[in-house]
């Protein structure tokens, strides 16, 4: 089976020129098909208020009225995307920029209004992966922001994390794919505030374990649930830590996989 | 020899919501290879005001500082590209947005500094069709925002018509080309007031002349020395006109060609 590498990047790194250019300068030259996810860091939210475009989080989440996806599409799928892309150009990485309306390749439908109305949020239904096979078969990289359509015209806002995993989750059926989740921490800690800490592998049934002991807590769970959704779909194996751990395994990170 | 259309459309439609999608429904329907290239239309100069950013024009170009540069990535690469292929997406049309640097498809080199200096503005250097042919043999539409890169990580700003004549060329080594420009007018007209006076047939000989007559003047020249040196590159024929020319060639149109 082909291997494939999913790598999911941050606001963190996002936010620092210096360090988003360090990375993407390796991850150029890191061998194999690889695919990569971005978020979208700051930059939404301060052109939100050079827009005067009123910001409305509600349980961490982006509530997306229309001026807001706007404002998402222009500086996740504009800025962001095409510097990354052009930035791994100039490191010899073929890279195309998409939204998952671009091939078609990520159908999401708008969320359901209930207690919130999240306004333009999506909810991922299919991944179409065919598309981006032909170009990984090229040698061709593809780039994602966290943008998805309904299939009816309709660009939705759609979370980052998930978009990696349920690409992850697609490319499944045909490679073994390793998920990386590259962010501030160095992976997933016992003690928020010891970065040595460090869970170095949790399976599906120490997961469990580590929650009801009260290990893992709070914001990390959301995370996690949806890196194991990934591991119960058949994704080989998934990685949380920092960006470098992507490029050198010796470098400390949480290993999540089945057992 | 393998059929391809270019069709280039401007702010004119752009700008009108309504002309856009009825345009684009009928372009999802058009039959055989097919590559789209946009302007920008007024979003860049709005959104410029709304951000404070100073717009410059100077004959008929935009300076593009690096504030503007953000600016035209956003409103180009991101909001009228996305929207322009989850619209296509919905009509059927399998499309990809692309900038000159998705696919290191266009590369340019930053416009020298003479008597004006146009900041990040790119002339034209290389178009790389390979990553294009691998679509359009899959039955993908590209469509192509008016940014280029220099392959060194610099996104630059790019004429429109200028990308659309250079794809056309680029893709007559291997196609017969067909290139179309839409704007608000159904032709070259004899009189700019007159829509009946449209100059149904130019040649490369009968260009020079109307010039010498005086009856092609000003604007008029630049665009069509663009479509002339198209025509001198083997592309097959270029048609100017309103949108729907494209659709129904018994529309009233100039053709271009050579003899």
């Amino acid at each position: 089976m082909k291997t494939l590498k999913i790598i999911k990047i941050g606001g963190n790194i996002i936010n620092n020129e210096n360090e988003l250019y360090a990375f993407l300068e390796k991850f150029a030259a890191l061998e194999g098909p690889k695919v990569l996810v971005h978020g979208g860091g700051k930059l939404a939210t301060s052109l939100s208020q050079q827009m005067n475009v009123k910001v409305n989080i509600k349980e961490g989440r982006r509530i997306t009225d229309a001026a807001t996806l706007d404002i998402i599409t222009m500086s996740y799928a504009g800025k962001i995307n095409k510097q990354i892309v052009a930035r791994l150009q100039a490191h010899q990485c073929n890279a195309i920029g998409f939204s998952g309306a671009d091939g078609n390749t990520i159908v999401a439908t708008k969320r359901p209004v209930k207690e919130i109305d999240y306004g333009f949020v999506g909810d991922i239904q299919n991944v179409h992966t065919e598309t981006l096979d032909l170009l990984l078969n090229n040698h061709i990289t593809p780039v994602f922001c966290a943008i998805t359509h309904d299939a009816q015209g309709q660009l939705l806002n759609t979370n980052a994390d998930t978009i990696a995993s349920e690409l992850a989750i697609a490319f499944s059926k045909s490679h073994q794919v390793s998920l990386y989740y590259c962010f501030e921490k160095p992976g997933v800690l016992t003690s928020i505030d010891d970065e040595n800490s460090i869970i170095k592998n949790i399976t599906t049934k120490s997961y469990k374990t580590l929650i009801n002991q009260g290990v893992i807590t709070d914001g990390m769970i959301p995370k996690l649930d949806n890196c194991f959704y990934a591991i119960q779909h058949n994704v080989h194996n998934v990685c949380i830590g920092v960006p470098a751990m992507v490029f050198d395994a010796t470098i400390p990170h949480t290993l999540l996989h089945n057992s």
